[in-house]
């Protein structure tokens, strides 16, 4: 942790300002560079592993640091999330699938509950009604405050939606959305949407059942680092469309963004820069003219799939796309419970990775040789 | 210029931390990918050209944004002077050596001069009478300075050493070295070695005579910027070798080259940042497994040419050596005094910057037409 401590480096946007895909790729050349010396083995071949924003690095860094590492496994990568490269709607529509697929009425109870929560918020002692049902330990002053707790979970959710029990973000069961959909939909008849949702999020920020109260402005997953990411460089558009999704319909404006980082963070993010830096627009192009040794992994229940690269793009440019696997799923220890599809999925990865090895060792060898026979002609 | 003017940009190192080849790449990114969608021609593809270090920036452009720019010319780019990559005495010895070819009996009374010099500073009025030998503006306090303001002298000649009369550092004639020692050899007889050093050096600092004394401290190439590069990240090891050289023998100290860095910036180099960065000890298979579409051009008179790519890489990154050309000249504006050497090479690198140029627009044309016909069956 550079400054010092993390309270110091996250202190203010003079230190916060080194926190860049860039200085971290750079991080990571002189580490490997040092550690290799130190280690007295320059000529290790290096492989780069990554999920989600660590998958971008690692894809990036094969990109632009070739000689440093001989490939790269990047999970849950979603390096085309920026600009218009995917429309803009397809993170929440992915999401809502992932509800959808499990139970109609699930989505459709999550889809009408916006309307009831807006309502009930607007009525007499609203905000206090709707506080004391979601058990929160204060009182709302917005109900959007609310509304983006739900929506988190629902996101959460979709990324962890694993076949066996978890503690990636939180304490989960296997399957969290079929459980979460199951608690929606057992609630008994007469049980209002708003009841219905609650025993449904309890799933995710409950599932140990030791909470007792919810503290809205808590931030779990440390994503301080994150927001100041996505005021940055990081800024990934992002709507929710009236049609598929089960989400509130609504349009990224990237100007309140941009007046958002500014009043937050003090700084006005460059939305072109990330395509700038490391291609986009093209990135096929860029991949198959450029790349080699890269592993785009990505599982469909995953909302991040929708910016991940999906198709082989050369001969060691690879996807693998598990249909019904979540975020970085392979990156996961392996479980006893880990289905067959997984376990052949990763089998894979291995032996693509082994193949960049004997790559590299080939022709290393050829070069020793070669090497060896200049000095033997040099001395002869 | 940053920060409003030259001169606050220059005046601290908070500012001249932006003075890094990464900065300069990222800044050249933003600027074609702005000035493109300005222009509306966001397809049109770039080439990149440059010499010296505009020369590095181009190659190492290509390898780190080869979404940007489909080729680059570098021309002079001493992109293997950094550690231990060439052998440290090679920029001096070629120097030399080019002086050397001129003639025998002026590089031995340059070699001959620095103990001259040394033993007449060392006496009585020493400094007052080397001051007035060479026409100094101020007495000298050491004698190193003015060994320092020879060596320049003989330095910037070998790279500036082009078949025409040029302006590119200061006014010359046509083969200024051949000149410089036609001046050292000719003096009369029984001149002492450095009233002919003097006659020699004349021709470099005086070539239009309106000189009426030289000031050692001044900067006429603005080499302060270059300077702060070389305390950062452009740390390039040069020694003088006993043997070959025609320079006092000198050793590269890292630790008090490091101090003095310190002292005059502030800052501490970082001498294996750009091998880091941009590859090095292994360059050729950087180039050869990552690079395409790169000429390097060097001149075998130039003394940074023992820093260059000198053999062609593979089929698209090509080095073409001009035994008689210094630094960069193909990138000079065309006389008609040019050589024929020096005609064919320009069309050469015209033609392979062509034949990227179709490749682009090859590839394009088939996107474009693809596009076109699914298109049409997604109509039908």
């Amino acid at each position: 942790m550079p400054f010092g401590s993390k309270d110091k480096a996250y202190n203010n946007s003079r230190s916060m300002a080194y926190l860049t895909a860039e200085q971290a790729l750079a991080d990571y050349a002189v580490l490997l560079t040092d550690l290799k010396r130190n280690l007295s083995s320059e000529s290790s071949p290096v492989v780069l592993f990554g999920g989600s924003y660590g998958g971008m690095l690692a894809a990036w860094m094969r990109l632009k640091y070739p000689h440093i590492a001989v490939g790269a496994l990047a999970s849950s990568a979603p390096i085309l999330q920026f600009e218009d490269i995917v429309p803009d709607t397809i993170f929440y529509d992915l999401v809502s699938n992932d509800f959808k697929r499990e139970s109609l009425s699930c989505f459709q109870t999550i889809k009408d509950s916006w309307k009831e929560l807006d309502e009930q918020g607007n009525g007499q002692d609203g905000l206090l009604k709707l506080s004391k049902t979601f058990h929160l330990c204060q009182t709302l002053n917005t109900t959007g405050a609310l509304s983006d707790w739900l929506s988190s979970a629902y996101s959460y959710l979709a990324m962890v939606d694993y076949p066996m029990p978890s503690e990636f973000l939180m304490p989960l069961p296997a399957n969290p959305i079929k459980e979460v959909c199951r608690n929606i939909d057992k609630q008994p008849e007469g049980s209002s949407i708003l009841e219905r949702i609650y025993a449904g999020v309890n799933i995710y920020y409950n599932y140990t059942g030791t909470v007792d109260c919810f503290d809205l402005d808590d931030d779990p997953h440390g994503m301080g680092g994150w927001d100041w990411q996505a005021c940055t460089e990081m800024v990934m558009p992002m709507s929710s469309s009236e049609g598929l999704s089960m989400f509130l319909p609504d349009e990224f404006d990237y100007a309140l963004y941009a007046d958002d980082c500014v009043k937050n963070f003090g700084v006005r993010p460059r939305p072109r820069w990330i395509s700038t830096e490391f291609g986009g627009h093209n990135i096929s192009s860029v991949l198959e003219k450029f790349g080699s040794n890269i592993i785009f992994f990505n599982g469909l229940l995953d909302p991040w799939s929708g910016g991940g690269v999906l198709k082989n793009i050369s001969e060691s440019v690879v996807a693998i796309v598990a249909p019904l696997g979540a975020h970085h799923i392979d990156l996961r220890p392996a479980t006893k419970e880990d289905p067959d599809w997984l376990v052949s999925l990763r089998e894979s990865e291995l032996e693509i990775i082994s193949g960049w090895l004997s790559d590299h060792y080939g022709a290393r060898g050829g070069a020793l040789f070669q090497r060896a026979t200049n000095k033997d002609s040099a001395a002869s």
